[in-house]
């Protein structure tokens, strides 16, 4: 709790977390998770507040991880090419057996390839890392999104 | 201010105090604020501007903090019921005499029933604290909002 | 990249950056740059990554960022006079030669005189600041707009 770099790491990871996925760097996101195991699921809040456990979409292995931005990376897909920018705010921190939990808001702003921009994703992000020294690696990520009526929000990870 | 440690505790403290409301702990919120004295006040950036003192709400005592949200709590009140995320921004720490001031940014977002976003409310925190060692105490605080046209802004605590 | 003492200064820098510009105290904004040399630039996402130098607007010297803003000090434009808040989210700080380079999200949201408050810019701060010991000094601000469809954008700094 009193652990001040902790958090400052923790937050740092958060932001490079972040980066990753606004500058499409994408095998850089998928280097975040632990490669010995690791869960990616996007959830509704309102599943969520009722105690359902289906996500949205969910990787139950470093390889679905990675397969889920392939298509991305390999400019397979069409989709529409918008800027994301994501505010990670509101970051905590707390052990959680020999992991750390992560707490964060996640707002997601998109700008088309006019320059207009909008609010796009409101969410939470809840994260369990391995603390392995000289980084960290995501056991569990869930993003717990309070927007789950976009239907773009599956194009690229959150 | 060179104490990074004190603003790292200060940080920790308003993202509690975000998180107590976002996540609807009244109790714990209400808890926050000295139970010796302490001030909760609703101002309209217009009226702080023009130095007219007349808040949009306020509580000058803690019995009325916690009758701010007793209803809450209970369920009494019927009000359409958003979820909220509260973003604390760019978060300035200096010592007011024997108090700490905090300055700090307020952006909240409404996510409805049906997973639709959308701004809510966008302000200003000033506020003072007590550092009494293993915890901070609220002496007062001030919200300044520029967001003042919103019906239903006082539904809950910002 | 583990001094977190230097990643809170540098934190703390750009929130009084933002605070002197959403306070409109542009002195103490122009007195954050480098009275020896700077330069400060507004970019479009647009030409930024398609490598095209051209910004859309450009201030090369010290005199020239005291331009920049010397007509709003003195009253002298008359401009929709909204309320700005700015978020600086996701600060990230690495060592660049005998500078600091400081990389953030920009989140601007504007209120208007009857309290209606909306999204008015996302952009992104790259930032060379040389670090003077008691202060730094930025050497070169860059404001990578992605929004850069909006008419008033240039009326106040960012």
């Amino acid at each position: 709790m009193n652990d001040w770099a902790l958090t400052a790491r923790c937050q740092a990871f958060m932001y490079e977390y972040a980066a990753s996925l606004d500058e499409e760097r994408f095998e850089d996101w998928v280097a975040l998770f632990d490669a010995q195991g690791c869960v990616y699921e996007v959830l509704s809040r309102e599943n969520r507040d009722l105690g359902l456990p289906a996500p949205i979409m969910g990787c139950y292995t470093h390889g679905m991880v990675r397969d889920r931005v392939a298509m991305l990376a390999k400019g397979v897909l069409t989709y529409r090419h918008d800027r994301l920018l994501r505010q990670v705010s509101n970051l905590r921190v707390r052990p959680a057996g020999e992991l750390l939990r992560i707490d964060a808001g996640l707002v997601v702003y998109r700008s088309d390839e006019e320059g207009v921009s909008s609010l796009y994703m409101v969410a939470r992000y809840e994260v369990d890392v391995a603390d392995q020294g000289a980084r960290f690696a995501i056991r569990r990520m869930a993003v717990v999104v309070d927007s789950f009526g976009i239907d773009t929000m599956l194009a690229v990870p959150l």
